[in-house]
């Protein structure tokens, strides 16, 4: 994992810099970004032929008595979307949680416009407990909610 | 507020460890609940007749294209309820959020047990956007949910 490093940069910053749906600040560095998509639980990347078509990264949404909540974040390389790599690893991210013994998972900030990640999220059984208004700055639709997300896992389902 | 941390760290490791109200670890040291606590952007402590009647702290709820709404988290002393001391703090986050030029407050995980939390959040203004099911280990009545607030401020409204 930490070898894919450097191909997962490049990644991480062009969706970053491109700001339509990550609340990350855009000018982090390789090791502060490094630090943010790998300092939690786990962190995946989905590999065919030696390239890396995404990565995502998850662990527990809160800490102490709110630890039994698993969240996670997702980025697929640009130009390969549309191949099912995001549903790929939105079902290892479930799997993962419930082998885990997490009780369900939580999205915390799915940007609304994000037609793509509310369709898939829908799609592998998440709800949308709630959108916030105007939480998210888009680069072209300007303030646009942050849905929170979540689906229950295992003994929480 | 540096000086003040001796007598706001007993209120916060009391109300931690009776954890019926935030999902931090209930085993902090006072080093560590303190970079927690006082590393927001402000600090705020309620003093009468130099006695801390509670504590409070606000920063920006997310980086990037999200730091236009702002968080914060409040602790009433034990025994001092009641007397509007959590109001106060409340009135004080969104008059500060106001003058900075924050959009909207968040809140992103109070307990729904919470009675006094929800009635006094709500009537300065904060709806519910959502409650997460479960999402919260209560030490008496088990799982309960956590709800997202929020209300806009300045421009945001």
């Amino acid at each position: 994992m930490a070898a894919d490093w450097p191909a997962i940069f490049p990644i991480f910053s062009t969706i970053t810099v491109a700001g339509e749906t990550y609340a990350y600040p855009d000018d982090l560095t390789s090791e502060e970004a490094r630090e943010l998509w790998t300092g939690g639980s786990r962190c995946v990347v989905a590999v065919e032929d030696d390239e890396i078509l995404g990565t995502s990264t998850m662990g527990p949404n809160r800490t102490g008595r709110g630890d039994h909540i698993a969240t996670g974040s997702f980025m697929v390389a640009p130009g390969m979307q549309g191949r099912g790599v995001g549903r790929k690893l939105g079902e290892d991210l479930v799997r993962w949680a419930g082998e885990e013994g997490f009780r369900g998972i939580q999205f915390n900030a799915v940007v609304e416009t994000n037609a793509g990640a509310m369709h898939l999220w829908q799609s592998l059984g998440f709800e949308i407990i709630g959108t916030v208004p105007g939480a998210f700055h888009h680069p072209e639709h300007g303030y646009v909610g942050l849905c929170v997300m979540f689906r229950p896992v295992g003994t929480g389902a």
